[in-house]
């Protein structure tokens, strides 16, 4: 029986697992996904002490660190979670693992477009996250696919940064920040298409065009430098759905030591209910996880 | 007028530094303590990333970033913090400067025992930190000085990973938590000296001994090979502790969005209540602030 599995190999199962080693508590990391949505990030520039570094390579150092400290790390893909008298049983697709404290650490998945070219171009042009991407994009052309909040906000960044940025709303009517869908629609730099279909994102190395489809009208096609799908994200959370708590949008609640309302389960990092999705923020909500199942695992050890 | 000025160049101002500027928002560092608790640091190996580095040479590779992104830094002592009409106004020794919101990072100072041989060997075998620095007296003796949680913890700790644990306590009971404290009576390794104070660290380059007494008895020395102070901190909140409301340990009370009791005024890192005093955590909590601080902004500006 492992006193912990993190279950996720994103920065926030990998940051964990280096707090629950060097406290000398036997560790297992289950993930299916080993680096997460984090190896989809084109360049990483605010990951705090790298300057300016590919989310692949970032993973990589990631690894490198777990590996010094020799946290075992198993490729399973986990579908529930039992309690039993002395802890947790985790079950997998082939295995079933046993533990005293669990970190959920499984992430989310963006929403995609399902749509041709949008698999090819990911990382090449496409990007889910304009906190993340915007900088890039300094005196470019880009295109926003969303109607909400995080849609609306991508456009007002990328309209301090971008050159021209073409809105792209499947719906009549944006359901968003009233505040900042004015301030969108007094620049002189967004041009808004509503009740517009995405049909295809085309280029050949990278992102070159995408073309669209207003209502009644033909197809046409614009050229620009890069894609941001902004059409929200779905927290990989299934697996506890029936014996966690999770907010409306499917996201693990967590108090602030990071523990959920199942005593001895903890959670970090972008599949929890905290605000900023983002890579250092999972990191360190991560090892605040950590030291949580810590303190939980002195006590009832 | 500044749009936002952070008060604090430990690695939670430094991170937030990166987010404000990298999403556009006019930013100034102001501190008088550049890398603060974390360049005392004699190695590092729980940064997600680097396997192992002193904290000197981890803020130099935060300094490379801000630097990269023109992050100005103001080595200014602040000493009063006003609210204005259209935000604040920052007073140091020499300055004034304005600003439309704040994100206060100063981070905390240990306390010290005040005695001879001590400032000389921080980051020399006197650490303050078990979590971060146990790990490296594998098979060593050591030297914990307190009479709280902190130094119990510290002592459980170390038992699993040290030779030799002399607990010394000034006060003839500790104050802390009685599981931990039976855990470490029963542990033949730790060896407790209460009612004992502490008078002297010694040693050549690194610390080699320890000079304590006993109640009524003569001084002793004892050979170690490293030193924890848990003795606890104090938040550096004092420049604000008239108009935002602290806890009873003098931490900065911020909600889950990093914000304090005033608006416009955020809080990240080892001078607020969050659980966590961890380099990694410290960053997270950074970038949440400063993502808060712009929501905040774009509202506001």
């Amino acid at each position: 029986m492992y006193d912990v599995i993190i279950i996720g190999a994103g920065p926030a199962g990998f940051c964990a697992s280096i707090y629950t080693i060097r406290k000398k508590l036997s560790t297992l990391i289950l993930s299916n996904n080993i680096g997460g949505q984090a190896t989809e990030a084109f360049k990483v520039e605010n990951y705090l002490g790298f300057v300016s570094i590919s989310g692949v390579k970032l993973i990589q150092k990631f690894q490198e660190h777990t590996d010094h400290f020799n946290v075992p790390v198993k490729q399973e893909n986990v579908e529930k979670i039992k309690k039993i008298s002395k802890g947790f049983e985790i079950k997998t697709s082939n295995n079933k693992f046993q533990c005293k404290a669990i970190i959920i650490t499984s992430g989310k998945i963006p929403r995609t477009l399902q749509i041709p070219g949008e698999k090819k171009f990911i990382g090449k042009g496409i990007s889910f996250c304009s906190t993340c991407d915007a900088p890039f994009f300094k005196n470019k052309n880009v295109a926003i696919i969303g109607g909400g909040n995080s849609a609306l906000d991508s456009a007002l960044q990328l309209s301090k940064i971008a050159k021209k940025i073409y809105l792209i709303n499947c719906n009549p009517e944006f359901v968003g920040d009233t505040t900042t869908e004015d301030k969108i629609k007094k620049s002189n730099k967004v041009k808004i298409f509503a009740n517009t279909e995405t049909l295809k994102i085309k280029g050949n190395k990278i992102v070159e065009k995408i073309k669209i489809r207003e209502k009644k009208e033909k197809p046409k096609e614009i050229k620009i430098d890069g894609i941001f799908i902004e059409i929200g994200s779905i927290p990989a959370s299934y697996f506890v759905k029936n014996i966690i708590k999770l907010n409306k949008k499917g996201e693990i609640e967590i108090n602030s030591e990071n523990q959920t309302n199942i005593t001895g389960v903890f959670a970090a990092g972008d599949v929890t209910n905290i605000s900023g999705k983002q890579i250092i923020i999972a990191a360190g909500e991560g090892a605040k996880a950590a030291l949580s199942a810590y303190e939980y695992l002195k006590k009832h050890k």
